[in-house]
């Protein structure tokens, strides 16, 4: 225990106050990345930082990462933070909470004139969301060498606008290189974005990976007809065969423990009270913490529909649109959020993160983990997003605890390895 | 038979030559009621009628009726007819084949000189397709004292502009009143809008009657939420309830003799990738010739719905937007069409309507039927809406002779009353 305590009003006033920047009237945030809001919460971040000290330095695609000096500078940074875009629809807390406790981190160590290990950082990625730039994690998959930044510059919004051009716009182009600012580990707290917590009344999520990842578009095609004179027995129904696949990967995922499938996305065409539709585009979400078993789930889905179409006739299509890998966090890291947790006299469990985040991108680079807190009603991506002041507290508590650990534990290995 | 032969080339030109107003680039025809286009083909067929001797009398809803005299002035007219206006995306033959037939059957008795005992009479009912202003059918409801003529006249289109003033603003206002005009029979030749003639090789449907049709709006709610980090028994997942209830309506169709049922309008909220989907709406569409039977149908309906919300925890809500009786045909006009059908010669098969038709609101009020033929691929509603020259004649002649046969079998029949 480190004997320092989050101030948790301080805390909640700048996520209120922040808020503001983007806020819709429904009490949610609409700041999509690189816009003209993202510039104002930008420079909030930038004084904020500024006024604790530290110095920021801005990559190629725009991401934040703001220094705090440790007593060795010998040392990687030890990184906290998360995103500040949000989603069209989104609420107060999904990213938000993770950089606004990395700040509330330092501004307590910076009160207490606490010292550091390793010098402390706090980070900022470009376009978490991926809501106006797909694909989504842009910004740390850059940082990460997932994605060259060309390929990140040329992205384009609906309204033919890039990342690149929108970067320089605001101001947030760095001179940078993506990859050259070096950090030691990453702990990013985010809220759960699922029920499970908050159901089973436990504070802190000890967040093992992320699971893998897989989309598919699946298009069924049939013969649109008159609802009124085409008998049951003449019918190509694309609407039909999509029930089954429905049906069929709902089943799918309950036959694996700690899988999810989903179709979320569905389009009827011609979409009319009286035309049997004859072609139903879906898109087809599988997740599972073992790449092995999702190898399975695609299989199985495969066949499921192969099955479907054939039973009424139909032809069909299923393309992989987007795959991510699973990823399993580092046990260091995960060993310092359970101390940290431990040491604030906090309730936890394990828990698997079911979204993706940029941790799952920096995780192939350098030591990382999460920390989750609840989200009432399991909502995210929704104005009626809601995490308590004091579980925000809780889990910032757990962020200060778990990277101060880590710097101990790990400022000693390094004198071990050095004496 | 008649001795009478419909010009199959004078039909399809006739055909040709008013499929350009409001013609489409990809073959069709957008020509709404009450446009100019509508207009325009009101104007060429009133020329025609004129050109013919026929007296033209337009009601307060815009129906035209051109009467030809027959030897007996005090029987009252027999009528043929359909409707001129189209889908937005109609093709050819919806409606106008039944009108131009009419024509080339009047055409044709001219040429020869033939008199017939009654009164004919060609009609063109207004707004049968209700894509501009709902509901569908609307002057020929009007003319039978379905709906009012304040009411029809209130009617309204997405963009402001009522029936009422399109109606005046076009010239086609008429000045007799609602019903006023007297028909003594009805006969409606019209495409199949299905599969079944073509399927089947057969060139003439005798139209038994029209089905019974009962539309429900059903809304299936739950709990949106993130598809990642939800797990799957924590899930109110309101489009597989709607999956379920998709097959459980084609398995309820199906479980009765011809029966339809059909979900064809589906709408998923919020419609993302990575969310489960909190609320679904659809339509259902119950058909059958019986309304004893759709009342089983409406009930099993119910019951499937309360299943599949209780099973997924869902809420549901199931309101009925539509509703409109069975129709059954007047047999003395079903026997005259298999008598004309027989007399010219073609193949037959009884049939029964699935799409509503102006004919379902004559026959509450006169003595009514329709004559199909095929509708290639059983298409309408669609730009590659397709019926043969020879099997637009063959519906023709059919009419024809159905016609001259009602009217010399009702003339005797009249004789023989008033003898």
């Amino acid at each position: 225990m480190s004997n320092l305590t989050i101030n948790q009003d301080r805390l909640w006033a700048s996520l209120m106050e922040t808020a503001q920047i983007g806020g819709t009237s429904d009490g949610g945030i609409a700041r999509l990345t690189l816009s003209e809001d993202d510039k104002r919460i930008r420079d909030w971040l930038s004084a904020e930082c500024a006024a604790l000290g530290m110095k920021l330095t801005v990559d190629e695609a725009g991401n934040m990462f703001a220094l705090r000096a440790g007593k060795r500078p010998d040392l990687p940074p030890i990184a906290m933070g998360s995103h500040l875009d949000t989603q069209p629809t989104g609420g107060k807390f999904d990213g938000v909470l993770g950089v606004l406790a990395g700040l509330e981190v330092l501004r307590t160590l910076e009160a207490a004139g606490y010292e550091s290990e390793a010098p402390l950082m706090l980070v900022n990625w470009t376009n978490e969301e991926g809501s106006r730039f797909s694909p989504a994690m842009l910004g740390s998959g850059i940082w990460a060498g997932v994605y060259a930044p060309d390929y990140g510059d040329a992205r384009s919004d609906v309204a033919g606008d890039t990342f690149g051009a929108s970067l320089d716009r605001i101001g947030y182009r760095g001179a940078a290189k993506a990859g050259a600012v070096k950090i030691g580990a990453m702990f990013e707290l985010h809220i759960e974005q699922g029920p499970i917590l908050e159901a089973e009344g436990v504070q802190i999520g000890v967040v093992q990976g992320v699971q893998g990842m897989r989309w598919f578009e699946l298009v069924l095609r049939g013969t649109a007809a008159h609802t009124g004179s085409t008998p049951m027995n003449m019918r190509r129904n694309a609407l039909l065969g999509m029930a089954k696949v429905i049906e069929g990967i709902d089943g799918i995922a309950r036959s694996h423990a700690d899988a999810v499938g989903t179709i979320g996305f569905l389009e009827v065409h011609p979409n009319s009270h009286n035309v049997i539709p004859g072609e139903v585009r879906a898109t087809i979400d599988l997740r599972h913490p073992s790449d092995a078993v999702l190898d399975q789930m695609e299989q199985q889905t495969q066949a499921l529909v192969r099955a479907a179409a054939a039973e009424i006739g139909l032809e069909h299509r299923l393309d992989q649109i987007s795959r991510t890998a699973s990823v399993v966090f580092d046990a260091a890291c995960i060993a310092a959020v359970r101390a940290g947790a431990q040491a604030a006299g906090f309730s936890m469990r394990d828990i698997i993160s079911g979204a993706g985040h940029d941790a799952a991108h920096t995780a192939a680079v350098v030591p990382t983990t999460m920390i989750f807190v609840p989200s009432a009603g399991g909502l995210s991506h929704n104005p009626a997003e809601s995490t308590l002041p004091e579980e925000c507290a809780a889990g910032a508590q757990v962020l200060l605890e778990a990277v101060l650990h880590y710097d101990r534990q790990r400022a000693e290995t390094r004198r071990g390895v050095t004496a």
